[in-house]
């Protein structure tokens, strides 16, 4: 194998790929990357046992200054990404040398680079899978980011620390859950297709990460697997079995109070709040009272805090008073896009809603947390 | 204890002593800050087993905005910091409530704060020092960072991470040393004392974080302390016990090759090396053969790298390879001040100096480490 290329190119090829590596892998050749130069491309691959990520350059991308002098593949060590970081010059030439191993030289430095051999790289089947959806990337990016936050952190239910897609009536929804909250997206799609999956919140993320604001992404999928297809990068990613809790039952449909809020008032409020934190979280009593709104927290060892009450745009029903937890509360009015809040109670006891009024498509639960003092 | 002041000189006092305080204390009262209101002061302490600071606010800072209205003392959370920092408004007023708390308010919001009791704060003793030396701010900032970096990192030796300031015929001497390097930095000073003591590097480093560039700092050394005054902060430190190991005679006074390079040609050939680590550490090779020199470093597992020969800008004595830690040779030539550096050798196996020709107050000295290949 023996090739030159752009450095930058051959680095954000490396980035990007790298990305699926989990350090520790179990698997050697899993900790590297596989290079492999054909007549007219260079395929970059690396993967864990979740998530595979493939990006190829090909010699008709004018500025990627390709030349592919020798074919063949090569699966080298991740410190080839700092190897080509530090590389000087706009030029880097990559060539096999001493069975695994590979020079990758600039203009002025080389590094000889240890790798595994070929063979011992696991096989990947990238899979288009049979049905097929077209997003714009920044509809992609928001719908992710809108709810990955809600995964479960803990390992304790796995199906939880992933996203689950559902298809039905060409509306795609989008739900993720940890059990004390909820978030869940609805995206309307050109598809006649049915189908309920649930992809791993890393997976989502890693794969955002490689996603630039502007372009279309294809995301095929198949029984076991999901793939992003963006420009000439594949993101492929397993996905999680088991069920998905029904969470449909759990959304209220009829509310005791509603409280609109300006956003930036209340994620002050919460701030001040959220310093305070028993178990690492930051329980906080919210009290509306015709418009008017006070947030306080308490921890008997760490202090407690309250706000001057502020005015609600607009507050219906009885007076509330109600406990939950402040970071859960920020995280999910940060995800909203518009410049107000709306708050939909339905008891102090019950769960409750956390909205942009002027978007229906996002919706936002929390847990209320019952409280002794 | 009732008192209002400037969010900003609070702060900054807060973050100022709070830098003094080791997570995991084992005197609950020395996780807190006391603070103590006088007639006409506010005094901020917090200390750990080595290191104590205090800083004070005077009424008579036009900007501090400080009315006293109720002396007294609390020993409060650190907590306090978050609080503050996240206070809205331009004036906090802080009062002692319900025994050992403190309510701290902005305009619109007030955190309870909790504390201990006052007397369970253990008395700190800060102690002038019979000998008084002063420093222009810039030069002692200088001064530490050119040799705090060499100190050694483990607690095998105590005495080694401190630096050793010794002062005799107008000269002060300060000297850090891991065993594997040393550092020696010589500053003119206009006292006739005579003193060897050795100050723990975190109180130097936390030291130098208080210092801004401009005004004087007065040193003032006792048996068992070592005070810095700068302005209202007094930032005081337990000394080191155990006799500094004598490094004079370690010191080369004659060479046999001398070689000098641009600064940034060398640092960015190291860069290219340090990539390259065994057991966590770069080992480069460097090679100089009149006017030529060539850095490489190897790793069988993790590769090697070279860098096409450099231009040195003078090389006198036969030609030379030797083998060194590309990180310590990285961190001496980067405290150096000026554009050029000085190699100086005296042979493959012992150690060599890295200085700035044009300033012979600082040196670096670095061992060889043997390599078999």
């Amino acid at each position: 194998m023996l090739f030159t290329i752009s450095k930058r190119y051959l680095l954000n090829a490396l980035t990007t790929v790298s990305r699926a590596i989990s350090p520790n892998s179990p698997v050697p050749a899993l900790s590297c990357i596989k290079i492999e130069a054909t007549s007219n491309q260079i395929i970059f691959t690396a993967a864990d046992a979740t998530l595979s990520i493939k990006t190829v350059i090909d010699k008709s991308e004018p500025d990627s200054n390709l030349y592919i002098t020798e074919q063949g593949g090569l699966v080298l060590e991740r410190i080839i990404v700092e190897m080509v970081k530090r590389i000087e010059g706009e030029i880097v030439t990559i060539e096999s040398i001493d069975g695994d191993f590979a020079k990758v030289s600039g203009a002025t430095s080389e590094y000889k680079v240890p790798g595994v051999r070929f063979s011992d790289y696991p096989a990947i089947e990238f899979d288009e899978g049979f049905i097929q959806l077209q997003f714009d990337a920044s509809t992609l990016i928001s719908m992710i980011n809108q709810t990955t936050f809600a995964v479960s952190k803990t390992e304790l239910r796995p199906v939880l620390t992933g996203v689950n897609f559902h298809l039905s009536n060409h509306q795609l929804i989008l739900t993720a859950s940890d059990s004390y909250r909820l978030a869940r997206k609805i995206v309307e799609v050109d598809s006649d297709e049915i189908f309920t999956i649930t992809i791993p919140a890393r997976s989502l993320n890693e794969m955002v990460k490689n996603i630039s604001e502007n372009g279309t992404v294809t995301m095929g999928i198949s029984d076991k697997r999901v793939q992003f297809k963006l420009g000439g990068t594949l993101v492929q990613t397993r996905l999680l079995e088991g069920a998905f809790p029904e969470t449909e039952r759990l959304i209220p449909n009829t509310f005791t109070q509603e409280l609109l809020l300006d956003k930036y008032t209340i994620l002050k409020s919460l701030d001040i709040c959220n310093v305070i934190k028993s178990n690492g979280m930051s329980l906080v009593k919210l009290c509306a009272n015709s418009n008017i709104v006070t947030l306080s927290s308490y921890n008997k060892d760490f202090g407690s805090s309250s706000y001057d009450p502020v005015n609600a745009k607009d507050y219906t029903g009885e007076p509330i008073e109600i406990s939950f937890s402040g970071d859960y509360a920020k995280e999910a009015i940060n995800s909203l896009e518009g410049s107000e809040v709306l708050i939909k109670f339905c008891g102090e006891t019950r769960p409750f809603i956390i909205c942009d009024p002027k978007d229906d498509t996002l919706i936002q639960l929390v847990l209320p947390i019952r409280t002794y003092n």
